[in-house]
Formats: structure tokens, sequence, C-alpha cells
């Protein structure tokens, strides 16, 4: 799977968080860091959009939207050389947004009134009328406030995001972690590390397996009852 | 009440919509009808909507949202110095905008799955963000399909949407007919035709009292329930 961040940032080189984001996605070797900057080459822009399985828009939220070079992308590079051949049709569209107010803050009642989910509703229509699939959008809350937990979580969450197919079935997510620390046992030379490293490993393994054998029960156990 | 309508359109002079809503509009003594043009005076900008009670958002629906023009608009003119003197507070925000699909199109199952009010929720909460009453959109859908019957009565209806205070009130709307009316009366110079207008005057002006009587011996009869 291929996936194309498309960051639309008006001060980039000043934030933080995407510096950190940056971060995270450069150890994804199937992931393409796209950063806005108009003009646009719209040749070029469709080209790169048909080379990706899943797409993520990554912006800071500017009144309830992406910030305007976004929108103006949209408007330029999405003309009918890629609505009449139904190009996007199929492919998974993502949104990750950083906010400058806390989780509850989207709510009824509390100070932005409505939730995240409202608020991208247009990007949802937008999915829906190209054919692509929304996926669940990855909010990013306060992240000056976070602390250095947090942000570890963040990196590896954010990592699962552009890389993991279905990344909110924990199965996936385990593979995930599997598939990185056969990785980083390859790549360690001091042995009492790598030790400590195969135990994770076959600790975590073992778990899944467990947790597959459960849920294969259950499944087992459901069908006998619509028998 | 003066009216600002922020006209945000890419290609404005290639716009039949944007030319009937303009005669509409130019017609009225209390509305200032402006069209974004990059690069914005910012300061210019914030005084003329210092000027306005009721801020109309009038564009093309783009991949259900507004032409880029505008959030650029928001995302600069909209600084601290309208936001911390809370500038905005108690003003309308009112949104008028052309749709290329019909009304029946915007609703769950049908091709826009989305209703209107969902697409412009952004909209909504940045209305509430700002403190300005949100009023209920006006979406004018496939005005090139509309005939001369539809478009008379599109004519006046977003006059109304420009001027009338609680639009959706229906004795208010009677009145603005009634101020139009006798508007015209002192201009008509042919006798005959002055006559059949006051004929008209009167047989609105009774309708409305009527209205108005029947309205309060409902209010009359539902008070003597409660009791």
């Amino acid at each position: 799977m291929k996936t194309l961040v498309i960051v639309a940032h008006p001060h980039l080189t000043n934030s933080t968080t995407e510096a950190f984001l940056k971060a995270a996605a450069a150890n994804e070797n199937n992931v393409i860091w796209h950063e806005l900057k108009a003009p646009f080459d719209l040749s070029q822009e469709q080209e790169l959009l048909k080379t990706a399985t899943r797409i993520v828009f990554q912006f800071p939220m500017y009144w309830y939207s992406a910030p305007a070079i976004l929108k103006q992308w949209l408007d330029e590079v999405l003309d009918s050389r890629i609505t009449s051949n139904q190009i996007l049709k199929g492919r998974q569209l993502g949104i990750v947004t950083t906010l400058a107010h806390s989780a509850s803050a989207f709510q009824p009642g509390a100070s932005q009134q409505y939730t995240i989910a409202e608020i991208l509703r247009p990007y949802e229509a937008l999915a829906h009328s190209l054919g692509m699939k929304f996926l669940p959008p990855f909010p990013i809350y306060q992240f000056a406030q976070q602390d250095d937990v947090e942000r570890q979580l963040l990196f590896i969450r954010y990592q699962q995001y552009l890389t993991v197919n279905n990344f909110l079935h924990f199965s996936n997510r385990t593979q995930w972690f599997v598939e990185r620390l056969n990785d980083k046992i390859n790549k360690e030379h001091d042995p009492l590390q790598q030790a400590k490293l195969e135990q994770l490993l076959v600790l975590l393994t073992e778990q899944q397996e467990e947790l597959d054998d459960l849920h294969a029960s259950i499944g087992w156990l459901r069908a006998k009852e619509d028998e």
C-alpha cells in the first residue's frame, strides 16, 4: 500500500507539530510526503494522486476547515481528468488535523459546539462523491501541551494511520508491531538487547494467537446459536 | 439594517447567476455588494465588516464548500483585531450558495448523500465561534434550468433574504411587500395602474389583518387550555 500525505500549512517551517509528524513519516518506505505550494502543476499533482492507495489530507484546522491552499488544490487539481475517469474510485481518504482546543471542546454544549465528524462532513461528502472510502479521521488535539509519553504514543499511532490496513482492527496493529520488532531485532548488534526484543516478540505473538483463538471460539458459538 | 454581501466566485464575469443576483441586490439601498479579489487590504475588509448587521457569504458550491478565495479571506481577515474585540458578536451570518444538483439530491441515499445543513456545518460553527446568529441558508439549485416564473420568485426571495428582518416570518415578508407596493404607487403616474396597485395593497393588508386576528385567537385559545 502506498500512502500520499498532502500537507497544507501556510507556515510550515514554523510548525513543530508538522516537523514531528514529518519525522514519523520519514521512517516509512511507502509514504510520500507532499507539501502544497501554489501555483500547482496540475498534471504532476494528478500523477501523484494516481500512485496512492491511501490519500491523507493533513492540516491545522483554521475556522473549521483546512487552510485555503488545500481548497485551492481541490478546486484546481480535481478537474474532469480526475472525475470523468473515476481515477480515485476505491481509494482511501484520511484526514490528519491539528487542533488548538481539547477533544472535549468538540461536542454540543462545549465551547466548539460541533463534533469533529460534523466539522469534517464536507470531506466525507467529497470522498463519497469521488467513490473513495472515507477513513476515520485522525485529530491531534493541543500538540503543544502533550507530554513525552503522549507524543511517543502519537508517533506510533500516526505511523499506523499512514501505513496499516484497517488500522482500527487491533490484530492489524499487533501485526504492525511484530513487523517492526523483527526489523529491530535484525538490526540489533548487542546480544542481550536482541534477546530482550525476542522475548517481547514471543510474548506479543502468543497473546495475539490466544486472541485469535478466542475470536474463533466466539464465532463458532455464535454460529451454533444461529442454527 | 445594513447587509454586506461577500461574493466569492473565481469566474464572476462568466456567471449568469451572479449577474442575476447582482441585479436583484442593486435595487436595495441598504445592501453593499462586495466581490472578493486577492490580495486583500485587511484593514479595509475589516472596516467593511463593521458596517454590516447582516453578513452574507455568497458563492457557487465547489467540492462541498466555498471556492478557495473565501477561505483565504476568512484565514486572513478574521485575525485577532476581529476576534479579540468580539467585533462580530450579535451580527447575522447568511449563506447564499448556488448548486449544480437538484434539491432532492442532498439527502441520505440520493447522489449527494448529505444535506445542505450538514455540508454548511463549518460555517455554522464559524458563526457560533464568533457569537453571530446563523441564518437559515439560501441555497439556489440548478439556476440554469429555472424558468421565468421560478426566476421571478427567486428574485423576490433573494431580495427578502438580504433585507427582511426575520424573513422566515410570513408577516414580515408581507410587510416587505406592503412597503414595496407603497413605493411603487407613489412613483406610478398612470391613475389606472395606481388604482390597481392600491386595490392590491388593500387586499394584502386586509389579509394580513385577518391572519393576525387568527393568530391572536389561536394564542388566546391555547392560553385558556393551559389554565
